[in-house]
């Protein structure tokens, strides 16, 4: 072995997501016979629609089990499309759609595409983790913006003024955002695209749009920021809406001037995303399954329009408007003064596990908590009403 | 859009898979009606065996459709740790075991882990193309160390010796390798460890071996890496010899202290691989599978033993030892000075596509073309049929 064990400094700077502890927790727990009520998990409670899973039977049936061309299969790229025009009334050509292995590819082939080393990149914080992490494993640098109830936790164009600077090479949001579920209107979205417009230059301009979980919203259909512009990269996912999680299928929308290079990247960094993946998620643009998640969105808003306001009673505070996603970013200050214990505290004496803020950032995570309502109704009263017991005793108080 | 697109450096360094130009011109003739002899891919003709695929089927039946950890499911992680020891006699432990998105995630993820930004990895050229961009794309530099005929298109402790400074920090090999097929011996692994060991530094002394074309071998079985020491990195896929390309799954072995370094990146970078691609895979390593891989790996082995020979008396010289993949390194220079326009016009003559060297590195590509047996016996003398009467033609000779 040799005597030291060195490894990139990236590796050094790139933090594990501080939740798996508590589920390795919560897991010993139930390990124990104990019963855990899971709100910590960012994946819906629902497998992958029948239609879906039936077009990936029939695919291995078939023998579709090789390499598709780098930047996915034409007829899932040109349904891609078609969803863009029937659902958003955007025109978005196939060719500009790539797939890939999850959000997470999308994000690796974009960032290692743009990202010079050095340069920076302005996202929420909080946000999700994993933004700033591809960001460092190319060695650019992430300039997390607090944000919180006074922009409903979302970047704005006097962000954009104040923090670019000559080593900026663009910004990442999302829409609705990870982990507080608050949602950009198309307005703001143009707003943010003039914003970063104006402050392009040689060291770039870029602007790249998470919708990873568009199609869960709640009040409002979300808007696409491919509506205000075709310079945005947008990334979407089979992941969320489509719960197709452990497939591991998402897509890139690329600006025109970067697809040889994106290609160039799929080819070498992925080859191809999978293809029982890819002929399953042709299935999940079909009416019949737009019915069945159409109908889970709906059981989502219900489990939302329960949670929000029984959390608020037990004394957390709603920090941004829960408009999509499956999550509640609460304020938990009139609670504790360390999220982190608090959840820690919390899962040994109820059984409910929720994610500290630690893991999204560096602005205020020790006064909030999320909440997943990615689990059943019946689940999530049960978990009100242990919170409610046990915010009732002493041990409960003194968090 | 912004008055330059700019990318980042890396982009312009990586280059894209040149065979694609041919191979997109392979379309557009077939497309006209030409019939055209598939020599240029890097993908077994064999689709997935069908226990493997029954397998995919029911993990979707049974809704195994959620994210794994990011590590693997804990009972693939076992399975390959059994196929160790059954296989090669050696003991893995599955904890040192990452199921990763093809090799392509292994690699992304041992060389995110250990390439500080101008650190240098030593690899063959010609080699597997996208290892130098792996490299690049985290800011390393790939150094290709030419090798030939005399040490068998593989690296030995010489090339280390001569090529190891102060800013390298590895080696990177394959076992059998890409383009050539050449295997290393038990013996030649463990002196190159050894090597590399006396090398080893505070800025590494990694050595990565390449097994992802194990199992396709015609001579010897081969002789795993980890057998010589517990130091070594080993990338592995269940693409070739179980012949699952599409569905993206490989697995990277990792010594033991750089296990907490991977996880992280694993989560952050990959989330998870594909969870119907695990449970398939697991029926990966049951006989009746093996049986049918096996009977594929004699087909493999008469083509080779067919076409190495017709290749020669074509004026091919068969460069390296074609001892595993399905590839045969052939040098042509008795037919022409530049294999890649010999590479075009034989297909336009003759609708035989082969690579040029080109792909491969920068090493005397345009005195080499690799052939790939990925196509039946009968194509592959319908081939030899075609160009030994375009050789006898006054273009043929004229290349």
């Amino acid at each position: 072995m040799p005597v030291s064990f060195p490894v990139a400094n990236r590796t050094r700077d790139i933090a594990p997501f501080h939740v798996m502890e508590l589920l390795a927790r919560a897991q010993t727990l139930e390990a124990t016979g104990r019963d855990i009520v899971h709100m910590e998990v960012g994946e819906p409670d629902f497998p992958t629609p029948d239609p879906i899973i039936r077009a990936g039977q029939a695919a291995l049936a078939a023998g579709k089990t090789f390499y598709t061309p780098a930047l996915g299969l034409p007829e899932l790229r040109q349904a891609i499309a078609d969803f863009y025009r029937t659902r958003y009334a955007v025109d978005v050509p196939a060719r500009r759609i790539v797939v890939t292995a999850g959000a997470s590819g999308a994000l690796t082939i974009a960032l290692a595409c743009l990202t010079e080393p050095g340069s920076r990149w302005l996202l929420t914080d909080p946000g999700y983790p994993c933004n700033r992490h591809f960001i460092r494993a190319f060695e650019g640098e992430a300039v997390g913006i607090p944000v919180g109830t006074e922009n409903n936790f979302q970047l704005t164009p006097a962000h954009v003024a104040q923090y670019w600077d000559g080593r900026t090479c663009g910004l990442i949001t999302a829409s609705p955002a990870n982990p507080t579920g608050a949602l950009l209107s198309a307005a703001e979205i143009a707003d943010l695209a003039d914003a970063v417009r104006r402050r392009s230059s040689k060291n770039g301009g870029h602007f790249l749009v998470d919708e990873i979980y568009h199609g869960l919203s709640y009040e409002t259909d979300c808007p696409t920021a491919l509506a205000a512009g075709e310079d945005i990269w947008v990334v979407n996912s089979f992941s969320k809406y489509f719960q197709m999680t452990g497939w591991r299928l998402g897509w890139l929308v690329v600006p025109e001037p970067y697809l040889r290079a994106v290609e160039k990247l799929a080819q070498n960094l992925f080859i191809a995303a999978s293809t029982p993946a890819q002929y399953a998620a042709l299935a999940a643009f079909q009416p019949e399954t737009i019915a069945i998640l159409e109908a889970r969105r709906a059981i989502l808003r219900e489990r939302r329009d329960y949670l929000a306001p029984a959390l608020e009673k037990l004394g957390f505070r709603l920090a941004a408007k829960p408009q999509g996603a499956f999550y509640l970013w609460c304020d938990c200050s009139a609670l504790t003064d360390d999220s982190f214990k608090f959840a820690t505290r919390l899962l040994e004496a109820t059984g409910v596990a929720i994610t500290p803020g630690l893991d999204f950032g560096r602005h205020q995570p020790e006064r909030h908590v999320r909440f997943a309502y990615s689990t059943e109704l019946d689940r999530l009263k049960e978990a009100v009403r242990r919170m409610g017991a046990y915010f009732a005793t002493a041990s409960g108080k003194a968090n």
